[in-house]
C-alpha cells in the first residue's frame, strides 16, 4: 500500500502539463460523488471539482446522520480550485455542499433547478448565501483551465447535466447521472445532436455512470410510468397514496395530472415534497394547472376523492408514509381497501425498513403496489443499450466507469472496451489517473476517507465517536471510580457503572456485585508497598474488571477506571 | 390492548374441550418459528409444540448473536407439554432448542436427519444429550392428546415434514416449510398420495407456509439447478467456488457430481459444511461416490482441477467466501478469471453484506454468477400454483397462513379463500386461535417477545443490555465521578469519561474541558447550606453535563454520576 501511495511520475515530468482525474468518493460504492479534474504541472495544477455528495451511513456507523467525503487532498490546494460544478440536485451529488463548502470557498456553478434546491436548503439550515453562479441550460463557462459546457441529459430529477469539459489536453465528457429518455414528462429530452457533435469534435475520455451496467436493454420512459400510474389511480375505488423520491418532479407532475383526470384532489404530505414543489414552481417545472392541498386538509375530502403524495419510500421511520403505517400521522389515516403505491425502488440497505412499513400497511388491510407488481417506477440510469449508444456517439479513447460498486464498474469497463474504448480504468477512490499525455495511467494516490455529520458536529471516521459507539453497541462499557489516598488505600466503596452489560450472570448473580468483589480481590492482592503506584492500580483494576465480566458474559466491555487521589491528614 | 388480552370465552365454556393454535414466533416476520397446539378445556390443556427456532437480530439489536422466542406462556404449563416436534433442521425451526429446551424438559420428536443435526450441535456446544425420539420417515406417534404423522414434503434440506396432527376435534395439517419437487436430488419427492388421502379423511385446518404466496407459478426443481450448475462448472476455464446455504444437502450432492463429471476435486471450506456432510453421510443422504478433500489441500491441485464448496452465501464476514474475498483465507485464494457462484438467495437484511463480498471478489478480477444471472438457486417454498394444489388436495375448512411477513400472510389468506377455505385467519404472534368447536375465532392472547443470546448469556429484550447498547450507539455515554465530603465540598477534581461523544465542539474546544467547567459552575451555583443534599448534587451534575454536551453536540448522551462521600477530619 505504501508503495502505491508514492508518486510514480519521474521527477523530470514534474513541470510538464498533465490532465488528471481523481474521485474522492463515488467509486466502489454508490454515493458521496465527489470528483476532481486537474490540469497543469504537478505542483501547480488548476482544479475543477464536480459534485460534492453525501452517502448514508451503514449499520456499522451508528448514530451518524450522513457520511461526507474527506476533502483534505483538495483543501490543501484550495487556492487553485477554480470552482465546483454540480451536475444535478440529488443528495449524493450536492448533499455535502452546505457542510464542506466553507473549507473550499470556491465559486459554485449550477443550472437553475440545482441552484434553487441548494439555496432553499441553505435557507432552511440557516446558512449564509453561497456564491452560486447560475448557468443556463446548455450554457458554457470557464473555470481555471477548464471550459465547461452543460449538456442536457435525462434522469429522475430536472436538469441532469453531462459536462463537456474542454481542456488543452482534449475534451472529457463527465456524464453525471443519466439515461436516455425521449419523453421525460418534464424538461427536455437528452440532447442527441449535442452528443453526436461532441463525438465529431473528438472525445479523449468518458467518465461515466455505471449503475445499470449489468442490466440488459433500455430503461423505460418516465412517460410509461405516468400512463401506468394514471390507470391505477383511475381504477382505484378508495383512497390512494403514492410514495416516491421527493426530488422526482416528473413523477409529481404525472401523479398530479392523473389525480386531476380522476376528479380527485392532490394532498401533499412531507416536508421534502413541499420543498421540491416550491423549487419546481420557481423554476417553471410545474404546469400552470398544478394544484395541491396541504396534508391538514385530508379529512375535508371523501376518501375516494383524494390522492396523497407522500415522502418515505425508503422506509424512513419519521416520514409521512411510515407514520401513516404506524397510525401516528396527525392528519392522514388509511384503512382496509385503500391503496399505497411505492413509486420507487428500494435502495440497497433499506430493504428491511421498507418491508417494515409495507407490513404495517398490510396489517391495516391496505393494498400495496410496488415496482414488482406494476410499472410504477423506472430507473434514472442507463442500461446496457443506452451505454452502447453513448459510446457509439462519443467514441472516447478512454473510459473511466464511475458511480457504481466494483461489480458495476467492472461490467461497464468491459462494455466500454467492446464499444471501442482503447483504454478503460476500473479505479477506486483516491487513485489519481493521468488522462493525458499518453500513456494514461494511475500516477498517484490521494488521501480519501469518511467524515460524519454527528449531531451538530462534523467528526472524523478514524478515532472518532462513531467508531467508539459502534464498539459500545457490541460490548457495552464499565466505568469504575476509585477514591484513593496517596498511599493507595481505598477511601470509599468503588463506584461502578455498567451500561449495555447484562445485569446478571448465568446463575442469576448480580454482575455489579461480581465486579465489586473482583476489585476488592485485586486490591487485597497488591502488596502494601506497591500501593503508591496509582497507575499500576488503575491498570490492575481495569484488567480485573474486564476479565471478570468476560468470564461471566463471554465479551470484553470497554473498561475505564477513574481515580481520585485525595489528601488525607492521617 | 388490555381489552384484547382478556379471554373472550364465557365462563361456562371453561370446562369444554377446545383445540387451539398459537404462534410464539413465525407470524409477522420470518424466523423464530415456534408454534403450539393445545387440546382440552382451557385450564388443563394438553400441549404440543412444533418447532423452536431462532431469528437473526436486526440492525437495531446490536451485539446480539441470535433472537429467541419468549416461552413464558408454555413454560408455565410445562407439565402439560407432551412434546416438541421438529419439522426440519433449519435454524429458524430448531435453532433455539439448545438454549431453551432446559426450560421445557419435554421429549423431542424428529426424523433422523433433523435428529442428527441437533445431536451434532449439542455435542459441538458441549451440551448434554437431549431426549430425542427418532421418528422414521412417514412415521406416526402419539404425544398427549395428539396423534402426529410425519408427511414427507420437499424443501431445501433433507426430511422436511408436514405434520398431520389428529385430535379429537379433527385433523390439522401443519405444513412446515415445503414446496412440491418431483425431483429433489436427495430424499423422496413430496408424498402426493398421502396428501390426497388426508383430504379424503377430512382436514379441519391447514397451518401453512406463506413465504412465496406473492409469487405466481411453480418453483423450479432442485434437479434443474443441478443441471445448470453442472453446465457452468463443466465450462469454467479456471477455479470455481460455489457458496450456498450449508444445509442444502441436495445442492452439495449436485455440485459434487458436477465436480466429478468435470474431472475436478471438491474442496470443502467452512465448518457448517463439514458438519452437514458428516450428518448427511450418517443418515445416508450422500451417494457412495461422494468424495471431497479439506480446504488445506486446495494448493495441492491445479486451479482448473478443483471446485471449492464454501460457506458464506449471506455475506457473513468470517465465513470462508468472505475471507477469500478479503484475501485473508489461510488456504484458498482466488484471482482473475476464477469464478464464484452464489448458489443462494440473499435473505432480506443481508443485501449490503453480500454485496460487499461480491464487490471485493470483483476487485480481485473474479467473475460472479448469482441467481440473477443463471438458474443457480431455487426457492424451497411453494409458489401460488403449488399452494393451490395443496388446497385442492386437502380441502381444509380453515386456513391459517404462517411463516411470512404480514404481506405474505395476507396474500396467502386471499388465495386460501379463493381455493375454498371457509375461514382464514391472518394472525400475529401471541393470538390464541380456537380452531374448534365452531365458531373458530381468536379467544385469548399469549405473552410473546424476544430474548437474545448475548455472549454466553440469554438476556431479555425489555430493559435488557441490547437495548441499552442501542441507545449508546446513538448517543454515547458520559460518566462523572465526584469525591465529596459529607458537607458537599469537592475533595478532588471530578473524573470524567466521555465515550462515543465528539472530543471537540465546533470551535475545536475540548468537550472534556467544557464538561469540567460546567460541573464547576453547577457547584458554585449551589448555596453552601444545600450542599449536604448529595442526591440533589448528583442530579444537578447529571443535568448540567447532559445539557452542556447537548448544547455543543445536539445530542443528549447517557449520563451517569458516581459520588463517593468521604469522611473528612476537618
Amino acid at each position: 500500500m505504501n508503495e502505491r501511495a508514492k508518486p510514480r511520475n519521474r521527477p523530470d515530468n514534474a513541470k510538464a502539463d498533465e490532465l488528471v482525474f481523481v474521485a474522492l468518493g463515488g467509486l466502489g460504492e454508490i454515493g458521496m460523488n465527489t470528483y476532481l479534474y486537474g490540469f497543469g504541472p504537478k505542483r501547480s495544477r488548476s482544479w475543477l471539482m464536480v459534485d460534492l455528495g453525501i452517502t448514508f451511513p451503514s449499520e456499522s456507523e451508528p448514530g451518524a446522520d450522513v457520511v461526507l467525503p474527506d476533502l483534505r487532498y483538495i483543501v490543501s490546494e484550495r487556492k487553485n480550485l477554480a470552482g465546483l460544478v454540480l451536475t444535478h440536485a440529488h443528495e449524493d451529488h450536492i448533499g455535502a455542499v452546505l457542510d464542506l463548502w466553507p473549507s473550499l470557498g470556491c465559486p459554485i456553478f449550477a443550472t437553475p433547478f440545482t441552484a434553487g434546491m441548494l439555496k432553499i436548503k441553505a435557507i432552511e439550515a440557516g446558512r449564509s448565501a453561497l456564491p452560486i453562479r447560475e448557468i443556463p441550460i446548455g450554457g458554457r463557462f470557464e473555470a481555471g483551465a477548464f471550459d465547461v459546457e452543460m449538456v442536457s441529459l435525462t434522469h429522475s430529477i430536472p436538469e441532469p447535466n453531462g459536462l463537456a469539459i474542454r481542456t488543452p489536453a482534449g475534451l472529457v465528457f463527465h456524464t453525471g447521472d443519466w439515461k436516455f429518455d425521449a419523453t421525460p414528462v418534464v424538461g427536455k429530452p437528452h440532447d442527441v445532436e449535442k452528443l453526436k457533435a461532441l463525438g465529431e469534435e473528438g472525445v479523449l475520455a468518458i467518465i461515466g455512470d455505471s449503475t445499470n451496467a449489468m442490466r440488459e436493454g433500455r430503461s423505460a420512459s418516465e412517460e410509461d410510468v405516468a400512463r401506468s400510474l394514471a390507470k391505477i389511480i383511475a381504477d382505484a375505488p378508495r383512497c390512494v397514496a403514492v410514495t416516491l423520491f421527493a426530488s422526482n418532479v416528473a413523477r409529481v407532475v404525472s401523479i398530479a395530472e392523473a389525480t386531476q383526470r380522476a376528479g380527485r384532489t392532490l394532498v401533499v404530505a412531507g416536508r421534502a415534497l413541499h420543498r421540491i414543489i416550491e423549487v419546481a414552481i420557481e423554476t417553471g417545472y410545474l404546469p400552470r394547472s398544478f394544484a395541491h392541498v396541504d396534508q391538514q386538509r385530508f379529512q375535508d375530502f371523501s376518501r375516494n376523492k383524494v390522492v396523497v403524495l407522500s415522502t418515505g419510500s425508503q422506509g424512513e421511520p419519521r416520514a409521512a408514509v411510515a407514520r401513516i403505517a404506524d397510525e401516528s400521522h396527525p392528519d392522514i389515516s388509511l384503512d382496509k381497501g385503500d391503496l399505497v403505491i411505492f413509486s420507487s425502488r428500494t435502495i440497497p440497505g433499506n430493504e428491511k425498513a421498507v418491508s417494515r412499513v409495507q407490513n404495517k400497511l398490510a396489517r391495516l388491510g391496505v393494498d400495496l403496489i410496488t415496482d414488482a407488481d406494476a410499472l410504477v417506477h423506472v430507473t434514472g440510469h442507463p442500461r446496457r443499450d443506452e451505454l452502447k449508444d453513448m459510446y457509439a456517439w462519443l467514441r472516447p479513447r478512454i473510459a473511466v466507469p464511475m458511480h457504481g460498486e466494483a461489480r458495476h464498474l467492472r461490467e461497464h469497463a468491459k462494455l466500454a472496451r467492446e464499444a471501442g474504448a482503447a483504454k478503460t480504468f476500473t479505479m477506486i477512490d483516491g487513485e489519481v489517473l493521468k488522462l493525458w499525455p499518453d500513456p494514461a495511467t494511475v500516477v498517484d494516490e490521494a488521501p480519501v476517507g469518511r467524515f460524519y455529520r454527528d449531531g451538530n458536529l462534523i467528526v472524523p471516521e478514524v478515532e472518532g465517536p462513531v467508531k467508539a459507539r459502534r464498539k459500545l453497541s457490541f460490548v457495552g462499557i464499565a466505568v469504575v471510580s476509585l477514591s484513593l489516598s496517596r498511599r493507595g488505600e481505598i477511601l470509599a466503596e468503588p463506584g461502578v457503572v455498567l451500561e449495555g452489560i447484562p445485569a446478571q450472570d448465568c446463575d442469576g448473580d448480580s454482575m455489579h456485585e461480581r465486579v465489586l468483589d473482583a476489585i476488592d480481590g485485586t486490591f487485597r492482592s497488591i502488596p502494601q508497598k506497591r500501593r503508591g503506584d496509582i497507575a499500576m492500580i488503575q491498570e490492575a483494576v481495569q484488567k480485573t474488571v474486564r476479565a471478570t465480566i468476560n468470564e461471566a458474559w463471554g465479551k470484553k466491555p470497554v473498561v475505564k477506571v477513574l481515580v481520585s487521589v485525595l489528601e488525607t491528614r492521617s
